[in-house]
């Protein structure tokens, strides 16, 4: 007999790992939260036509589509931004602000390969209804938040902004209709590097020595320096549209600033483009410098996209964390760290007539918010210890009939290899303060 | 422009909806881990040849089967626990036994119709790896806390035991091949009434007279006795089946008395069928009076499903509680209360000077615990007060250029329509203490 595989680019998570997911996303839950943001949640499969013509040329190809038993055309959601955009449309009624988070699986039809899944979680949180900025400054504060609780070693925020991008290419003398083809090839200067997106420029017929100069000297040979903003500031401003990307990016500075971000953790960076042709003003991801995985959050302004859906534009700014890399980041930095288990205390069985026992003194721990578990079988005690050593547990109780006349017990600290006798009333407190020693 | 609909038996949940549902998940996890439960997550799509054959004739039209682009026959999975026997086959490593929960949306081609949907939520928890009935002991003692803690009125835990059930068929003289048949009339009892089922079981033509005395004394007439343990035993006992049967109900009444759980919240009913046919010793499932929703929960061992996939067969059994008819109970019982919403208070926009004032206030309260969101847009105060009451935001704080300059600021108690000035330092504690009292 064969045990049944499971489809390609799937994945099973045992508790163990299942156990760092959760942790992560009930810390996004938590500040989240406290921002304000309410949870939505959405079918996993929508009409194919909804998320049809929306995720660019590659991004169309990538729709998880099929044909139901009825013949409709359906798919697994590809994102959460567009069936949130569906559902603004579809509910006039949400008072906006709207501030939602959703944190759920999607779907891609990729060729599954290394790191690559067909389906991964992510972690979204949208404001939807403010042209403000502020919006976007309590993004990235968040962001922060989430990744300085997550203890994150090595994180870099990059900003950048559609407006003050389009004003740079107009200043450089191209025309709008240059402007996407234009980010489409900066998006690629990390996979190919400022050589590859000049002659990619070339190739599509918008390089001019203008956009060249600039280009090497503003964005290419520009990651970091003394006063980003004012230089680009310098080249853009003449420009509505530059001097509004730039302001923009002023208030993002001053948001960060009062939220107590610290310069190290964020960037203004104009070589950041981001995929989406959906974005319209600012635009942000998160990198990390180990492991090389590149974005763990990405997000923007998409002002216009709501309209697809609705007689209504209706602004709209959001970010999304992607679970699976925070996820890989988390077991790098924590490799060496001693993992426990979810469970603290094993009472073992020591026969029949006893269980009793063992439920009530049970009962009391998990009233006392001690996570324990009861060993159902009359199995010689080594091998309940191995148990509780191989699930990681804290603490094992021992109770047997001597101990149970007496109203004592045997408590046996699994880390130390110790054991005590401690009368059973004074169970709880006992092990409450040794976990917190842990 | 027509807004986008999703697919038939597929829903929405808006923030309102989905607090209720996560309070309810957050409350089973913490449950459920107190038990030593841990998490397991596995794919929303299988092969569908895994699924098939498990469920049924019933179940099996109503796996929700497609052909994925590579020509391979999937399906969304159908519930939680043919997907976990697949784990447990998979992977021989896993520590048993082996005590999982998962919380997560399965699929069926049901018939969208009021009540019922193609999308919908199954939280369960299994033990795997052990025979003694301590694990069920366990289970219905989780389902006790778990409806206690949500409030619930009115529950009972039906309880019964396919092996007493199928020495009480053998006993009225029928054949081993059709204790099937037996139990899948009786199933139907609700349904279709006493006569139902003995008209049932005369067509299908099983039904003799002891069957028919019995099945009338025993278990139509007999839903409350003063011992039904013991009247079912004097029917039973005498077979090897039968006494073993009898012993695990036995222990179940033990281990329920032994974690305190009232006498009032289960009963042993011999009507209970379940109708699953995996299903190999002790059934479950529990019901409310009001409203009229059909089972909670349910649940039972299934000894010899494992075997199915793997060469060993593991003991195994498991409840699973059914999310929506949960929120429903919920929502019925709670109708009359107020509701909060996730937020404790807002932050009201002066102008864009004192933004910065206003989001220092909030990383503060933000760190101290409270959901804290800020306006961000300067509109007529009035106005950003009414979006506080429509959001059902407890407090407003509101800082102009006076406030800040004094260190103060306004806090209004949207529930009370009151205000009053604090100083800054004060505001944690004052709204803590306030937020206690509500």
């Amino acid at each position: 007999m064969t045990v049944p595989q499971i489809p390609k680019g799937f994945r099973d998570f045992l508790p163990q790992k299942m156990t760092v997911r959760k942790r992560v996303i009930s810390l996004m839950t938590e500040v989240f939260e406290s921002f304000g943001f309410e949870p939505l949640d959405t079918p996993c499969l929508e009409y194919a036509e909804t998320l049809e013509g929306k995720y660019g040329e590659e991004g169309e190809k990538l729709i998880y589509k099929f044909e139901d038993r009825g013949g409709r055309n359906v798919a697994l959601r590809y994102d959460l931004t567009i069936p949130l955009c569906r559902v603004v449309s579809a509910y006039p009624e949400l008072i906006k602000p709207f501030k939602r988070y959703q944190i759920a699986p999607v779907w891609r039809a990729d060729k599954p390969q290394k790191g690559r899944f067909r389906e991964f979680y992510q972690c979204d949180i949208d404001i939807i209804g403010t042209e403000s900025v502020y919006a976007e400054g309590e993004l990235l504060a968040i962001t922060d938040t989430v990744l300085r609780r997550l203890d994150f070693d090595n994180f870099l925020i990059r900003i950048n902004n559609r407006k003050v991008m389009n004003a740079f290419a107009l200043c450089c003398g191209l025309q709008t209709k240059d402007f996407t083809p234009f980010l489409r090839s900066l998006d690629k200067l990390d996979k190919i590097g400022s050589e590859g997106v000049l002659k990619d420029l070339a190739d599509i017929g918008i390089l001019n020595s203008k956009l060249e100069k600039s280009l090497t000297d503003f964005i290419i040979n520009h990651s970091v320096g003394s006063d980003p903003l004012s230089e680009m500031a310098s080249i853009v401003a003449q420009t509505e549209e530059g001097e509004e990307g730039m302001a923009e990016l002023e208030i993002i500075r001053d948001s960060l600033s009062a939220y107590g971000v610290s310069e190290d953790n964020y960037i203004f960076d104009f070589s950041l483009a981001r995929g989406l042709d959906y974005y319209t003003g600012p635009v942000f991801e998160t990198i990390v410098k180990e492991p090389k995985i590149g974005s763990i959050t990405g997000g923007g302004r998409y002002d216009n996209l709501i309209g697809l859906f609705s007689k209504n534009t209706i602004p709209a700014t959001g970010s999304s964390f992607g679970l699976e890399r925070l996820v890989t980041v988390l077991e790098e930095q924590e490799a060496e760290k001693n993992v426990y288990g979810n469970t603290q205390v094993l009472i073992t069985c020591f026969d029949d007539p006893l269980m009793k026992e063992n439920m009530k003194a049970a009962a009391i721990l998990r009233d006392s918010g001690i996570k324990t578990e009861i060993y159902f079988e009359k199995i010689k005690l080594r091998k309940q210890l191995t148990y509780a050593a191989n699930r990681l547990i804290n603490f094992v109780i021992i109770m047997g009939p001597d101990e149970v006349m007496e109203k004592k017990l045997t408590l046996r600290d699994m880390t130390l290899g110790t054991q005590e006798t401690v009368l059973q009333k004074d169970m709880v407190e006992k092990i409450k303060s040794r976990l917190l020693k842990k």
